[in-house]
């Protein structure tokens, strides 16, 4: 390591198991042997962020301003990059990024980065209602010509549920859940699934389901946030992210 | 729940798994079914602390000041609550505590009031060698007439090594260290063992060991801290925490 690693602000909350995931995965990911070497934190976790699906599914942008204020925070402390582990959240980050301070490593594009390394033919798309909804992993996967398969109404309610439940603090019914749901997606065509909702891979765990057909979405952010903390200047941008997916031109 | 909990300032990495496995156990214990109604949670981590045993053993206050001034910096952000997740800063916080703005969750007399509760007859005390040396476990539990054993010399080093493992990212070793050390502890006498350092509780999981034989100070600051935070003026202090070890008079 060559000087200190840059100082991280994560905005979290959305939800906080999800958030303690992160922070657990990041400190393994940094090439840290004592404290000192890990990098300096600063941590939101804003409960005042109204449910993200409820409000694209209804058209309000309530959670944009607080999103905003609370990256502008973080970065008002210190921050020299940020984060947020909620997949769903992006839809309004996507539309304030461009006027934010300090770098943010994007969970779209880390997880669609990691999915194509693991699985280019293709991986079914495991998300919230409202990130499905939203196209925004389908638009990052399209533009680099990568396969992401969607699963039907049905299914799509019961993946949304695990979701909730791992809010709710109901992680056993959260797995069983969520275990069924993969399974059925795994009958239907056996290639990874992308847990592309924070609160996912901690049902995926807890469901005892094998980690090779999954991609997650908070592992794969933790990773990103660790290069752009101790190697800045590395892969970002959807395009990058994506281009990536198709292999060498 | 009545009205909204308080906010918790967290001062962490000390180290950053800890920091993670106390905010995954925080996040367990709220009383929440939807993530609007957990607390609001503020996080420094700040790897600019000195090692607080190195600093203990060669009577260096040196992190006296940062821990200080990372306190207030957090009440300054509008912590109303504060925790440390760092058994070895308290001997330090103890000097401090009285000049905090706001309150401080104690881990030494969260921990041993979750001791005396689940093992009245006395327990090991596995801590750093900082820790050990300060006497603030044996103090708070002496004051309230609650038995400690302390491991010898040998057996301190091993213990010390396993969490100073944790901190390096090596937890299958910490893992293997540490179920060496608790064994020979618990052949000596079978009384639970106190993981007194935020770190030893990831190495006694990662070990295998029986839940049930020990007192994991992260599980007993989270669990005072979602007390302090929804039920404000629960039990709190030394002679508070430990009297209660004695029983009813």
């Amino acid at each position: 390591m060559t000087g200190r690693p840059l100082s991280l602000g994560v905005l979290g909350g959305m939800g906080p198991a999800a958030t303690a995931e992160f922070l657990r995965l990041l400190a393994a990911r940094a090439p840290a042997a004592t404290d000192q070497e890990h990098p300096r934190i600063l941590l939101l976790s804003d409960p005042s962020i109204p449910d993200r699906t409820e409000a694209l599914l209804s058209g309000d942008d309530a959670p944009l301003a607080l999103l905003h204020d609370g990256l502008l925070t973080l970065a008002g402390w210190g921050a020299e990059v940020l984060a947020v582990p909620c997949n769903t959240a992006h839809v309004w980050l996507d539309r304030i990024r461009a006027e934010l301070p300090v770098p943010l490593v994007h969970i779209v594009e880390a997880t669609l980065r990691a999915t194509g390394a693991a699985s280019p033919g293709g991986a079914w798309l495991a998300a919230t209602t409202g990130t499905v909804a939203s196209g925004i992993y389908q638009r990052c996967a399209r533009a680099g010509g990568y396969r992401l398969a969607v699963p039907d109404d049905a299914l799509q309610r019961r993946i949304h549920a695990a979701a909730t439940l791992v809010k709710a603090n109901r992680v056993p019914e959260a797995a069983e859940a969520f275990r069924s749901a993969v399974l059925e997606l795994r009958r239907r065509e056996r290639i990874p699934v992308v847990t592309a909702c924070t609160e996912l891979p901690i049902a995926y765990a807890a469901a005892g389901l094998p980690p090779d057909n999954e991609v997650s979405s908070v592992a794969a952010l933790a990773t990103a946030c660790a290069e752009a903390l101790y190697r800045p200047g590395g892969p970002a941008g959807c395009m990058a992210a994506t281009g990536s997916l198709k292999g060498a031109p």
